[in-house]
């Protein structure tokens, strides 16, 4: 169900062509009220896709009607012709519902570059294949049609008292900071007004997607959209809501993380005794960030020595001499020096586990990574994205 | 030659049996004078290795006597027994030398967190059978013994007006900012004192080593040394001088590109008509560091949408849609949008050339970096460092 399960959703993923493949590659998902309150988070990179440019100026107005998604085309770098799809996309979409363009958000994946005439028309029909398919039940359709190298469709469903939010996200690979590149559209039937959606949403993904770094690059296309229906008429309790919203990002990201392109570990990394939440942050993402550490893991190879290398790149307060290192349950490092021999830590599960204490306060962060694989190199030398 | 290429210098490589396969992996190289003048940069990795921790306080007086390096073992992460150990390799090989330990540098490379009884054992016997071994073309054995996953020693030599400068170098993996990653010696025979040294060799690494980034990993153990003899008793015209550093320092790091783990190419980023060397740099270090980017590389595909997606992650002063890309001669992005057709970008060829013009200013920067291959993945996941 995921954004069909809150009230007064719509969802419907087509085939549009866009896709060599065939699969479905245009997803629509309305709103149907009584509130139209939304918000978004765009990629922070200057570098931002046409779509971009279109949502973040719309979105100012408080108020999503629809999303329009594709996959099989980033239009990104396409020029003013490429605005002006992205334009005639939310124009086509929002004359069909009968609502203003202003109001309706466009995302699109694929790659960069994509962006000509026969796109254009691909993704105009596939709006107008998607409105006419609209359902109460569409998530999943939804959810399938964002899918590029995704093997899975990545879902979410909370439900909290009286009220609900959904999910999807699609987002096998440049999945970086910043905000942590992906398309997500989450719904709720929840009241609240475009100003409440917006201080949650960026919360929410602050501690969710945001921690979540992939490979360190950083996307032209990522939209994190947060639609309103209120159609449950009920107003959330404001912590049980931001909680519940954290959540359903969470459970997406570690989704994403799962499905990561040629991935054969899931790497948690839990920063302990940190002086800040930033310098918490900044030393996971250092570690998540080393493609000598992602490699070594890849090779279930304990290097902790290439965790202190990458943690000393960093500005956070710490002694780098003073730090403890466990992987997998095993302190492997303790006071600057080796502890338990390498020996004794089991890397070949698919999830791993890295503490790295810093002994200098008592702030904590966790950031998701992935290794650093044949099948990685692979997948995007071979893939154009 | 190399480092015994100028007069007033002696080096040998010896087999103290760090290495496993048995190769020389012990190298002393002496400064006979009779200036003994010297200058160093390290890694500005906070987590500094025990040879790092000594020398960068030994350099303070400017005296350089001889340096000791060792491969098979990097003392990085072995407490206060490690800095005993580089404490007595210095004083070891001073006593034998008949100088102050002060004026004795020690390099170390190898697996973080190695330094035990038997590695110290080992470097101390080493350095004495070295310091046995010394000749006035030892050069090359020096080269080979520092040697780690390098296949071929790295060697440079350059003749001035009276006087020559030599160096070796090391570092196939682990090649990153700050200092790009690598032990190298550099001796020379003009006149110069210690201060002069060291203004000249910071600007010639500012130029060569830290412009090279294959991996975006920064080492624990990084040290170039800069030994003055003065025993061609020429001063050398300063300009002159500076110019043959820098070329020395630039011909080592395109030794380093070339052999770089595991890379299928050498790729040149040339940044042109940036606001500030800086941003150039920045620019440029970007795109180096970009696992998307330097996967496409290896397999061919000029994907230069990637490049864009890395630009926009700095802060540079450009227009990210008012930007020229060019890859191997043809501009396949002008003005951000599409060029000429990408399969007219052949990528065959190991040497790889990306142009990115910013189109705001008239500075420049070249940053030095290698794809992400299949063997790269491979040699880190297998190998321990």
């Amino acid at each position: 169900m995921s954004v069909t399960a809150p009230a007064g959703f719509e969802a419907a993923g087509v085939v549009a062509g866009l896709k060599s493949t065939g699969k479905p590659d245009v997803a629509v998902i309305v709103n149907r009220g009584p509130l139209k309150a939304g918000a978004a988070v765009y990629t922070s990179n200057r570098a931002k896709a046409n779509p971009v440019l279109w949502s973040q100026e719309a979105i100012k107005g408080g108020v999503v009607e629809a999303v329009v998604l594709n996959s099989g085309g980033a239009n990104c770098f396409t020029g003013a012709f490429g605005f002006q799809t992205t334009h005639q996309t939310a124009e086509r979409a929002a004359e069909l519902l009968g609502v203003g363009a202003i109001g309706v958000q466009v995302c699109s994946t694929g790659l960069i570059g994509t962006g000509d005439e026969a796109f254009r028309a691909k993704v105009l029909d596939g709006t107008e294949k998607a409105i006419a398919a609209l359902s109460a039940d569409g998530g999943e359709d939804a959810a399938r049609a964002i899918m590029t190298t995704d093997t899975v469709p990545k879902m979410s469903v909370l439900r909290g008292d009286g009220w609900s939010i959904g999910g999807i996200a699609k987002g096998a690979g440049m999945l970086a900071p910043g905000l942590a590149t992906m398309l997500v559209v989450i719904t709720t039937d929840a009241v609240l007004d475009s100003a409440q959606a917006d201080a949650h949403l960026r919360e929410a993904t602050r501690v969710s997607f945001d921690r979540l770094d992939s490979d360190g690059c950083m996307s032209t296309n990522d939209q994190v959209t947060l639609l309103v229906s209120g159609a449950s008429g009920v107003v959330p309790d404001e912590t049980a809501f931001a909680d519940a919203l954290a959540e359903v990002c969470r459970d997406l990201a570690r989704q994403l993380q799962a499905d990561a392109e040629g991935a054969s570990h899931a790497i948690t990394i839990e920063v302990v005794n940190a002086a800040s939440e930033d310098d918490a942050v900044e030393v996971g993402r250092s570690v998540a960030r080393n493609n000598l550490f992602k490699a070594a893991v890849f090779g279930n190879d304990p290097n902790w020595g290439r965790v202190l290398a990458a943690i000393g790149t960093t500005e956070a307060d710490f002694d780098p001499y003073d730090v403890d290192v466990l992987m997998n349950g095993v302190r492997v490092c303790s006071g600057g020096g080796p502890d338990r021999p390498r020996e004794e830590v089991d890397l070949t599960p698919r999830d791993t586990h890295v503490v790295i204490d810093l002994r200098v306060g008592t702030a904590t962060a966790t950031i998701l990574t992935n290794d650093l694989t044949h099948d990685y190199v692979h997948e995007n030398s071979a893939y154009s994205s």
